[in-house]
């Protein structure tokens, strides 16, 4: 990263943490060159990097002020009940009634589970593509079904590597994307009928995999800024035989939030001790804003206890279908199931992702999908301060592409979302996200694409819904 | 296809079913002219072909003749006998160990799943696939992943179009292969405990999954040549609560047999009316000799109850991992199960498919891998019927890439398979084939794979490791 690029980040980081508030004025290109001893023209590259990102703006002849987001900024939701209960899942039809929603190319896609394709190095990997089926030798395309692209599986481990975490390559198996990975290892550790600790509100395909295999949920409540709440996961480990938890320790889905490491820590210590194998979905583990990536809770594994997925879905190649889990304890059995079920994913695009990420510049890349997303984040937030009701919570993520509403309590989110939909606007309403059909006056919303003025339109009409409740 | 390619075509059928058998001398040049009113030059390149694909030899001064493929051609084997009982599944552990033998390169691939990558034009699809990931759309990337690509959607329904199944093209799941079709079927319209009518002998993976999802396996005899004993199928239909079959109706693995028109209208017209689901597993389609192709099941179900299965991987494009279900009355079903286990197959993958299927010439690369195919199984015929004890029977199959034999009684073929491993060459040992380990005597061996000195020393040395029996 070059100086003006890190100097930027920690200006950023500093207004995302609020230590400059919207409409302060941010130090002086003067005062900053003398204070932190760098030349006048590296802030004033920092300076033009944070206005391109939306996060500060200059005036004349008064130098640059924090974006005013909101005048009124909206408030974070607070953590939800423990349930006490554990539940059967069946919210597939509506799931289902949902994702089908998205199909039209021409409706808003707040409703969306992905950013948009645009944000993506797709002609590069294509290069990548081109001259790695055409260098392929012909034994690969049958070798390299079982074991998964040498390149690949190497390419990884150097990243969990760079990322702390020694991990021998034989714990790695590379799957047709994360939802592969995720279902292998749910189905490794657990029978029809068992219990499994998930998130409150979780990820909807968590559920949907839940239902499928019959397996009953645990909610444990999750913070919309610090995760999942320890406290109730020790009741719940303590009272109910749990078979396996099922989290997202960094920039959840859909609520954004990370647990700190100290946290981690703990959560895997808990875990340990109970001995209860987590599957950690990490699939955003590259969308973070600021200028550490988070940790794992596999970083602090130490019995091969944690089975941690990933994805190239998230972050550089969509479609490719490629993820990957590091399966510890568990990295045979997963194997093998995958053997039994889609044999590999598919050979092409493992060699093309492993050419990529050797010569296409994936960090780099990484950095601009992220300047990319921390500003379309901060145009959504201002706009919903613009449009949404006064009372609305909104959730302020570290990274990722989801923002988490919660409306005023008169507000149906389902009813929302069909009303939205007649006007052309998809969202993600809150009971999708949860076995009890809890959050009903909640929803998801995609900010994974540029804004415009289709977007604000949008966001005006959905603040015009919403008053109508 | 050319009045040369054709008038060969039909030579070989002459000879596959023995109207000419070994060292008969065919039609010579002159006669074939006058007799089918075509040139000489056409007869000349027909015979040529006949001669580079192993059928006939010239004797000098004398003309063609059938090749001899064997002094004393072995037997065919006989249809094994109904099994009563129902059985767990319990052959995964066998399974692994045999495929794990398949790693080292260096070893004869007599037990490999799969043809040589040489037979495939990889060259011609890295090319297509070059051009379509520089001409795809970003959106596409994402689009796809529900639907899967609608060129290839159209391409796969105008081939069953071709073949005489109208088929509308919402009954079209792509998947991961057809493992993953073949799994999402069954998951359909079962749950654990239910039986399922298999074939004896089975391809190994049908009794894998069979375990992994807890189902209970009724074995139907295959006759070798035949197929599916209806008589036994019917009496297990009558006599169990049978929740669904499957079955590879053409070419079926291991035994290459092909059930006969009137015997698939007939199984239809059983499973109709014990509204019974037939999964039919019809992955080897496209590799028979003769110069129709076998008709499905599929093309007599009226009432959706058949989920055809078919795959790229064992006729095109190995690796590349993409594979199709017409689902009938379970598509949609099938569709959904997709979307929350895998999303979707390799987005690149197919549409590189889609592209060499419009422009590629698949048809006539499936003609040159059909004849390079069938001159191999002549190879591996002769070369056993030189090398193997005279009591050893071996399928005729007229298509695929193996070769069932079944060998003296006091062969134990798993200790044959360690044997043979020790010294290089791998094979699939008869007990994987069968829930219940029958076939300990039997083994399947793959021909896909260009003949040579090494091929021919390695029948030789498993010959004499059959004669220490």
């Amino acid at each position: 990263m070059k100086r003006y690029e890190k100097f930027a980040d920690e200006i950023a980081q500093l207004i995302r943490t609020g230590v400059l508030a919207p409409g302060e004025k941010v130090p002086s290109v003067r005062h900053a060159s003398r204070t932190y001893g760098i030349s006048p023209s590296t802030v004033f590259q920092a300076y033009y990097l944070l206005e391109s990102r939306g996060l500060i703006v200059a005036r004349a002849r008064s130098g640059y002020f924090v974006r005013a987001h909101a005048q009124r900024p909206l408030h974070e939701p607070e953590i939800s009940a423990r349930q006490a209960q554990t539940s059967d899942v069946d919210v597939s039809e509506l799931v289902f009634s949902v994702l089908g929603s998205l199909k039209d190319p021409d409706t808003v896609p707040f409703g969306s589970a992905f950013p948009s394709p645009d944000l993506f190095p797709l002609a590069r990997l294509a290069r990548s593509m081109s001259q790695s089926v055409r260098d392929m030798p012909p034994q690969a395309v049958i070798a390299d079904m079982t074991e998964g692209n040498p390149d690949l599986r190497r390419q990884i481990a150097l990243r969990y590597m760079i990322s702390g975490v020694m991990l021998p390559q034989e714990e790695l198996v590379i799957t047709n994307g994360a939802m592969e990975a995720l279902n292998l290892c749910l189905q490794c550790v657990t029978a029809p009928g068992d219990l499994v600790a998930i998130e409150a509100p979780a990820f909807y395909a968590t559920l949907q995999v839940l239902e499928r295999l019959k397996l009953k949920a645990v909610e444990i409540p999750v913070h919309p800024r610090e995760g999942i709440d320890l406290d109730s996961l020790t009741a719940s480990l303590e009272q109910l035989p749990i078979k396996a938890c099922w989290f997202m320790s960094s920039l959840q889905n859909p609520l954004g939030a990370s647990m700190g490491e100290d946290k981690k820590r703990a959560l895997y210590d808990l875990l340990q001790r109970h001995q209860v194998p987590l599957i950690e979905d990490d699939v955003y583990a590259e969308l973070y804003f600021g200028t550490q990536p988070p940790k794992s809770v596999k970083s602090f594994d130490r019995d091969g206890l944690v089975m941690h997925c990933g994805s190239f879905s998230k972050c550089l190649a969509p479609g490719y279908r490629v993820g990957w889990v590091a399966g510890g304890r568990f990295a045979t059995a997963i194997h093998r199931l995958k053997l039994m079920t889609t044999i590999s994913p598919s050979v092409p695009a493992q060699a093309a992702i492993a050419d990529y990420l050797q010569h296409g510049g994936f960090d780099r890349h990484l950095r601009k999908l992220r300047h990319a997303l921390e500003a379309q984040q901060g145009s959504m937030l201002a706009s919903a301060a613009r449009h949404f009701p006064v009372e609305t919570r909104v959730t302020h993520p570290d990274g990722g592409y989801f923002l988490w509403f919660e409306f005023p309590q008169q507000v149906d989110s389902l009813q929302l979302f069909r009303l939205a939909l007649a006007q052309g606007i998809s969202l993600a309403p809150g009971p999708i996200f949860s076995a009890t059909r809890r959050f009903s006056n909640c929803a998801r919303l995609n900010y994974g694409h540029p804004w415009d003025a289709q977007s604000e339109q949008a966001m005006a009409l959905l603040g015009r819904i919403l008053d109508s409740f």
